[in-house]
């Protein structure tokens, strides 16, 4: 039988169960402020916000890897590129742009123009140092971690600071060797 | 013209734009188990999600009329339908059942058989107090006060607690006068 062929994004994320962004949207929002009102410090709600993420992301791993038929990439390029094509269609309903390669192949960028967990957000000055979004790049170190690639993920750009994009950077620490990826406790 | 009918719950899900499931699931996982970490008492966390869910319900009425065509309900009868049957829909892409009216047509339930809320969801046996989908319940009572309606909103049955089912009882108060439903500090 010939290899079943990874699906696109949008078949995907035509095919699986979604909510209303709004919800989301508002939820998220709910979220964060609670964590700002809770834990004061808009440092540990950057922390707190990442924390969540990759346990998010963890778990998300194994819905991308059963829906999508991706098998293992072949390369950290690779991968960029499935998680910005496939991966945030088929969760956000949007797509990313994988730019800014280092020379190593090691480091990128992924470029977000319209992402649904900023729509209605203003940042009040109180809260100038915040990444709002660091549950997205949480979610990405937990996703990649589960298939054994450690990765730093930080903000480069960011619109609600006034950048014209979002603009995650994603760099490959180290290629862990394959384990089974489930941990007992989660 | 004749007025504009009032949309399908199905039709408005199909239009509206939409995350996937999962993340949401598990996104609204993470906040409750973020709230169990910081506020400990599980009776804090249920008044917390009550209190997230009403600060995003009085949002999320203005999606819902400006999406839905529905005009003004002429009782609280037909406000229970709409919102089990167009308002679960459009949001979570599940309806509700209305019942278990009492004589005066004031309280009334709400019967969820489907939960995007908890796929997954078990709740460890240091949780037993805690009411997991009680942003819902906040979503309806913010929702319905934007719309003059003051009620209140109690679990009667909960499938993480090992019933066959979510029931919902929302009791109206009182119906308040009409008023701007914007409060200048939202």
């Amino acid at each position: 039988m010939p290899p079943v062929a990874p699906r696109s994004g949008d078949a995907i994320f035509t095919s699986v169960e979604r909510v209303n962004a709004e919800l989301f949207t508002l939820t998220y929002g709910a979220i964060v402020r609670q964590l700002l009102t809770d834990l004061e410090e808009v440092d540990e709600v950057n922390k707190q916000l990442d924390q969540m993420g990759y346990n998010i992301g963890i778990r998300l791993i194994d819905e991308f890897l059963a829906k999508s038929n991706v098998s293992r990439c072949v390369d950290f390029k690779e991968t960029a590129e499935v998680i910005a094509k496939v991966g945030f269609k088929m969760f956000l309903g949007v797509t990313a742009t994988v730019t800014n390669w280092d020379a190593d192949g090691t480091t990128c960028s992924l470029v977000l123009e319209d992402n649904p967990l900023v729509d209605f957000v203003e940042l009040p000055d109180t809260c100038q140092g915040l990444y709002y979004c660091n549950i997205l790049s949480g979610v990405i170190r937990g996703a990649l971690e589960m298939v054994s690639m450690k990765t730093e993920v930080t903000w480069i750009r960011d619109m609600l600071r006034g950048d014209d994009a979002f603009e995650m950077q994603v760099k490959l620490l180290k290629q862990v060797p394959e384990e089974y990826p489930y941990k007992d406790d989660e």
